[in-house]
């Protein structure tokens, strides 16, 4: 395959997303925008990633290379046009082979599809391609000025004639050149524009003067919307979670309201889940054949067992693992615990830093006390045990095998194997105490006035 | 009314569900898909109704028969065609006096209305009449070719012309007939196709060939939409969903944002109840008027008496019953429980196996401990008792009226009338000795290095 | 500013709403329908508001004066048309200069902007000005019989002609007037009609006659919705939230997913927040820059601090105050309480009548018993305490600072500071006894039978 740099511009500041976070980091589908847009011209098959960024933007740096560690970070110090932005990247493209694509960063819908497009136009002989789209409403897009094939120049909005406002296919988002094309041109750039800024769009008339074959390519709107303030991205979040419901529905996961199921880019889910409505999927999830998610859950970091069922009213938090068949229910809160098969969790229980064995039974508003303010300790419970209704476990604490807690006990000794603990004060009964303490409690009130 | 046969046909694999479940068995608003087809036949004066299934599906005869038991199960034991897996009812059909109706199984959305509109066509004097509808995008569809009001037959899409291809009004999924002419050309369905199979739509040629009178009625296309896979199932949930909160708003019921609102195929709500977003009603719920059920509550199988509340995160499963004016509380599993008039259980409980009288207060965190890991007990709590917030109450256990339960109890003998009971221990200072613990914990924090 | 008088007419019955309450009283984002006319009247610089309720309607006299202070109230005691009710106000339009304004109360999405409409028309000469607005479906609305600019009549649907069920131009909701021409022409209102009823509409063509000048002004569909039943209700509720949502995303705040979020009409967000999907607002909440709002989260009353985080599945309830940095997490309801900078009630706790002091660690499970069944007492937590899980803190008591309580305890007397507060009893072991009460159970189960 032909050698590939892709150029990705993150250096604007996204003044409309009235945010102290760069435009680029904020997340679509638990992924920053800029994360997406590097997958994208990974699938596209780059061999080098340049990344260009504003002098204060570190943190976009930090981002991509967490997520792709190869990408190679240019700082574009003062902010002077696109192309010279795309120019930082010199120590790329300086001995860059094959093809350059210089691609912008906020563009959290964009694939490797994206890209083949104006690539595919290079494999077929031309110099320079564009990508381009027809938006349902073109105002304020470039238009694509074309004769025939060939792309002659891209008209901003507010240069256009009323006639070239007529124009449907506009400018998208990826320029791609022959590497030795951009070499040649990118210098040439001039800043004769009433911003006096270099811009990226300029180098397809100057390719045409050249000589050059420039055309275009052509991508789905939905695919190459950008994104400016935060209406944006949250419709960019739902043509996002649209495309990952269609193709799990497609994949044999029932989803009884689409809409209301949030996914994060990575969820993984089997055949024959299914998932009730109101459930939210944060990164790293995966879910094996059978499992039923109830609603009203909320899942991050967290493996989920074959025939597993979790909710309504669940919460998975990072290193949740649960193992075929257990059960995890309403009002409970798991954290790196591992859930044995067919263990249950059903009801207002908090399990943290816990291993907890087979078909062991957790009784309702149990709590593993794992957290002295300071420390966190471990609570390990074998198979079969029992744990009793509102009993706490203090950590380090192991429950044997086959163990009993009794309802209400703190337990911060180790119980053994078939062992019964107790750690609870003997009832007393006060007759006629209650009638009492009422009426006393009346009379205060009272007493209070009203 | 004349008599009616109803042959409904559940043969089909339903691969493109990709499913261990049989397609029509797959719930919508509660119900198997098939059920409802089942319950429009009974709408439409069925008299005798006939399934039949594939021979590795008598879960489908099971689910059908729970719903309604009148109905005979024939299983086709080689998959031949629709007009074969017809035949299979012969011994239904054979001493048919009036109609015979044969649908499809996996039309979820089918009303009795939609027999009607054939069924009505054989009133009025056709032998033959065929359910059709006019969907939006007819590419995939059987064509209806006709001459004025006689139907000449059914043409595959694949099979059709251009000109054919035009015709907007489709096959749906009910044919209807007068049962002797049923009988007559049943057996003469050849399998002279491309697939060898036996087509009941030959039944249309058949008919009309043999002089009869043949006719089509017309459907909605929301109430004829088939179920092949899971977007479709999706779709078609979202529909019902529709029809029934319209429904519920039309007859007084107050839906903050409907879309947001699941109602199963038997919840009854009357007037005057508020309902929140984010509500999933499971099946078997009544709720009476005047009730507020709060935003994300999840009920199933629970009766709510006027003017009670429920939620906000409330969860009300099977046979739980609410009395006037209760109210459940945020947190709160209620389960196989009454709650008395006025009751409140307002937080972080766990009601199971339970009696809660009148006015009774239960505080946060109150467990009744049901289960030993073998049974359920039961809880009994009389009128006007109180207990006291993060109690245990070990089944099988009685606290009496106008009982006082201490915070933090466990109580697992029965408490009198008007006595105070306890079961916790006194309260211990050892002072300065956080400090000394937190400092500890904080230098072990330490060593552990980092 | 020319002075205003505006009337609101609230005298019908709303039947199709199928409610006990007026229909006035229905709440659209938190507030009655009728509070947002009056709302919206006051926007417009009203210096005086009438409301016309009908004789058992003193609960919206209520509801309105309480919104609205300064509101006078009138009742029409007999219902005669919707001109007899406007008359009511006699006693206010009797002594009123500059303009009067005559507003319908069902309609919650009215802005000061619609009677800006109306009011600039007598800014520029008029003597009455109609709002009128082109609806999608005109069916069943009076139509403006116009000459140029001229009103002429107002046609309800059933009098018009063909031709004039073809005009688009409707009757919205506001009619306003001269002071001096609307208390000349009122009383000339005559009950020629089917209904035998006095119609304020009839003023436009008495006041053609009289020779005063009469036209109109429009409104955008949406902001003249008028609710008449539930179904209409739902959609007025999703149209008021949809502008929420809108306003809140320029304004810099991110909405995962807008439909899924509610706001109240008074909600009050910084920039920077971010609220997942599923969150429900409810009156009376502030929320400062760089909190987040995870999902399923229920909110009212509350004030949230910057930087803090709430949920998921966290309940707000009013007076709950939470300083910068502080986290609530899930299955934790707050009530009454301050929670301090940085302090953190994570999981399944209820905090209520509370202050909870700086860099408190409330653990899992902990509940301040604020209630004896007729007073609520106040628990007070004191900086750097820590209380451990499943402990009950039984009010009235202070936690001293830096103290300690062990998990499980019940604490009901005062701790001092640095101190180690213990409630609960020494754990005992029973080897082997496990085993023996398992098998007791399981052959208990047994000897029921099955």
């Amino acid at each position: 395959m032909t050698q590939l740099l892709s150029i990705i511009l993150a250096a604007g500041e996204g003044t409309r997303m009235r945010s102290a976070t760069p435009k680029v980091l904020h997340p679509v589908g638990g992924m920053p925008i800029i994360g997406h847009v590097a997958r994208a011209a990974r699938e596209a098959g780059s061999t080098d990633i340049a990344l260009i960024t504003g002098p204060q933007h570190d943190a976009i740096r930090k981002a991509v290379t967490a997520l792709h560690p190869g990408v190679t970070h240019f700082e574009q110090a003062v902010a002077r046009g696109t192309a010279h932005a795309a120019a930082m990247a010199r120590p790329l493209f300086e001995k860059a082979e094959g093809y350059i694509a210089v691609v912008y960063g906020d563009h959290p819908l964009l694939r490797g599809v994206n890209f083949r497009a104006v690539l595919n136009r290079l494999d077929a002989g031309l110099d320079v391609a564009i990508l381009g789209f027809e938006p349902k409403d073109p105002t304020g897009y470039g238009r694509f000025i074309t004769d025939g094939e060939t792309l002659l120049a891209i008209r901003e909005h507010k240069d256009a004639t009323e006639d070239e406002r007529r124009i449907r296919l506009c400018n998208a988002c990826i320029l791609a050149f022959r590497a030795e094309v951009f070499r040649d041109l990118i210098d040439k750039v001039q800043t004769n524009n009433a911003q006096g800024e270099y811009y990226l769009g300029d180098l397809v008339e100057l390719a045409n003067a050249a000589g050059k074959k420039v055309g275009y390519g052509v991508a789905p709107e939905n695919d190459v919307m950008g994104v400016n303030d935060r209406s944006q991205l949250a419709r960019a979040e739902g043509l996002f979670q649209d495309v990952r419901r269609e193709d799990f529905m497609k994949a044999g996961v029932t989803l009884k309201d689409p809409s209301s199921v949030w996914f994060s880019y990575d969820t993984e889910i089997a055949p024959d889940v299914t998932i009730e409505p109101n459930v939210f999927f944060g990164p790293g999830v995966v879910i094996e054949a059978g499992a039923d998610i109830h609603a009203f859950s909320h899942i991050e970091g967290a493996h989920i067992g074959r025939n597993a069922s979790v909710g309504p009213f669940a919460r998975l938090r990072p290193e949740a693992n649960l193992a075929e068949g257990a059960k995890v229910g309403n009002f409970v809160e798991i954290k790196k615990a591992d859930i044995g098969k067919g263990a249950k969790v059903n009801h207002l229980s908090y399990i943290g830093d816990a291993t907890v064995g087979a078909n062991v039974n957790i009784g309702a508003g149990v709590i593993t006390v794992n957290y002295d303010g300071f420390n966190k300790f471990r609570t390990t419970i074998g198979d079969n045990a029992f744990v009793g209704s509102n009993s706490s476990l203090v950590a380090p604490v192991t429950i044997g095998e086959g163990a009993l807690v009794g309802s209400g006990s703190v337990i911060t000794e180790n119980v053994d194997a078939d062992a019964l603990a107790l750690g609870r004060a003997r009832q007393v009964a006060m007759p006629g105490r209650a009638r009492t303490i009422f009426e006393r409690a009346e009379a205060f009130k009272k007493s209070k006035g009203k």
